[in-house]
């Protein structure tokens, strides 16, 4: 394993790349601190994708013309890239979708529409994101399959026990958060892969919060199944991946049907075409592809353990000024290696949605809301909370004008 | 009905938004004719899309800070403009997907999956795209309905004698392309949905070789679903449109499941929210959305009348110098109004891919192949075509080019 380079960043020149957080309201510069929903795209990214259009822009696949072989490169580089990202075998492991969403949606209906019926268990968390929660949820629900969800401790931690009782040889997959998009929690998803794989059942890792924050390699963790999306990661809206096992990939039925994805068509059948185009019907996101390419090479030319270096950090000065106040509630585990860059919290006696807007007041840019967890916010006791989460670009004074600010609320509402 | 425009139109002025087609390779200005494939993007919607990144961007829905606020604010205003450009009611009948094959899987899983028995027809034609024609199939032999297709005549015209006769009470969907995207022919869309209608059955019009090229208007052709992509009308890759019906859409299940498209979540079940998002779970294509919006802008200021005058004019005079040719074999309905903007030929003795990989090496940009219908080529009895379409920026002149390269081919192949 090469050394981990945790120098730290220089904050000030990346943020030159990102014209959107000069950007004022009011006569105050933006505070973005909702990197959990959308991270900024560098200029390298946007410019990638203009130059894509500008240059290059053509249909995929089987096209003889100079502009479609020069799209057709750079859309199969694309998946070669993230493969090479993420510690895939090759391109026919990265299937690029819509979003983390979609690559849900997509095991569950290629994999878990045929494969489950009553008496199978789908084990999930109480701390999955509705794109996985829902999403089994009514798979289970059209096939007779049970639900099971690994309890959250009192420090936001996933019990391991009940994950062990759960996991059993009725299980056929396992699906878990890698890191939590509202409890920041870092779960242990290499132990859960293992106990999937004990029982003979398969593990789903939705990696939407830890793809774009540090080090992911899937072969490590050896998950059958990985999603994550572009725009969280410095990259482009309506690109994701879902990597997948290729063996996995080859037996499995298509999702969506269309051009591209197929071998050969008569008007009574069809047969389906190589990995992994077979899940990427129809004319794919070929721009994107351009973008999301990009921004892996933009992140690592920063470096992914500088980049969890950093947001840790944040994360941690966060948690300690937060805690600090006393009339702060954060949920999830204390600061360090089981937390991720992303705080949520509550203030006594404000209403998550009014303190986001009043921190909108000064231009500070977080979330108020369920995070699409609303049963672990069931759970929590409480309908909403705030939500700061870091980048690469954010920095401590943030975070302090984020703290100072609580304390209009507090008047606001005292 | 307001006064046509059919002023030809200023193709110089209007290439000089468009970078890609100064492009040379071996030192000739590229000629692209690939425009069924995807058309060329330009300056103006490209920019909007870096302006969005470099300004805007932000996750949307339920975001209570100001970039999150614009970001919603366009997104849902994208749909507003798609709805109004199409004749739709409004944003509740506009759902964004990643191309037409998603708006075809789309209403094949959630309205087909549901809705299609034994005993249940699937009526198709020939010429429908593997997006149509692979999803309806694959969707019948999951649930035991039949399909049927309507025959397309010697001149590439729906035997619509034939229609009349499969269309009957046991049919529950008619699936048609409006143009079709091989054949140019330009199909009665009106009058099938009429007849779909007469037997209580649905119709789902592929427009995506229509709306790029025409005025198409959703209302008064009655459909009751119709697709189309961004792509190819000047707009980014990511993005498609499926239009339902509201009263069709509002009692359909869900597609995908996740984020965005929930009322309630708890462990056990989950509510579905509002249109359009109940079809839209995840991060959706917000860059796109915005793109798409200043494609719409950048063609209704061109005008949709002259711009499907000027590619008529220039599919007639393809059509007449090919024909002229002698040995040059057309696909599709003579020029006239039943004929959309592409010319799909073969030349004697030449195979298509010959043939096109010849014409790429004078830099024009041509297709071969099946162009996504494998089962209308084996009834043309030709494992392939080549297929040369039109788009605003396209003139005599480079038809002049193609027409001449033919020669090189002929003595190639002599």
């Amino acid at each position: 394993m090469s050394q981990r380079n945790l120098e730290p960043l220089d904050v000030a020149s990346i943020r030159e790349e990102f014209p959107i957080l000069q950007r004022e309201f009011d006569g105050q510069q933006v505070v973005y601190l909702d990197n959990a929903a959308t991270t900024q795209t560098p200029d390298p990214v946007v410019d990638a994708m203009s130059d894509y259009y500008r240059e290059s822009n053509a249909n995929i696949h089987r096209g003889i013309h100079h502009l479609s072989q020069e799209a057709s490169r750079l859309y199969e580089e694309a998946h070669d890239r993230v493969a090479e990202f993420i510690g895939a075998d090759g391109r026919e492991e990265v299937i690029f979708t819509k979003n983390t969403t979609e690559g849900e949606n997509l095991v569950a209906y290629a994999w878990g529409l045929n494969e489950l019926g009553p008496g199978d268990r789908v084990v999930l968390t109480e701390m999955e994101h509705h794109a996985s929660l829902v999403t089994w949820q009514q798979i289970a629900k059209q096939t007779g399959a049970d639900i099971e969800y690994i309890r959250v401790d009192a420090d936001g931690r996933l019990d391991m026990d009940h994950a062990r009782d759960l996991i059993d040889d009725d299980t056929a997959i396992v699906s878990a958060v890698h890191v939590s998009n509202t409890l920041g929690t870092v779960n242990p998803v290499s132990e859960l892969t293992d106990l999937a794989h004990e029982h003979d059942a398969l593990s789903f890792i939705d990696g939407a919060q830890a793809v774009p924050n540090r080090p992911v390699d899937v072969a490590a963790i050896d998950a059958d199944f990985y999603a994550f999306s572009g725009h969280k990661m410095a990259g482009p809206t309506g690109i994701g991946v879902l990597y997948g096992k290729q063996d996995l990939l080859e037996e499995m039925e298509p999702y969506l049907y269309g051009g591209g994805m197929i071998r050969k068509v008569t008007f009574e059948d069809s047969t389906w075409g190589d990995l992994p185009w077979k899940f990427e019907p129809g004319t794919p996101q070929i721009a994107e592809a351009v973008g999301l390419d990009a921004a892996i090479d933009w992140l690592e030319e920063i470096g992914m353990d500088r980049i969890e270096s950093h947001e840790q950090e944040l994360a941690r000065y966060a948690y300690e000024q937060l805690a600090a106040e006393g009339d702060v509630e954060i949920y999830g585990p204390e600061p360090g290696p089981e937390r991720g860059g992303l705080v949520s919290f509550n203030l006594e006696g404000v209403h998550a949605h009014d303190l986001t807007s009043i921190l909108n007041d000064h231009t500070i840019a977080v979330r108020a809301g369920d995070h699409c967890t609303q049963p672990l916010h069931d759970k929590l006791g409480v309908a909403a909370s705030t939500r700061a989460s870091f980048y690469v670009y954010n920095t401590r004074e943030e975070i302090d004008k984020l703290v100072a600010a609580l304390d209009d609320a507090r008047q606001l509402f005292a």
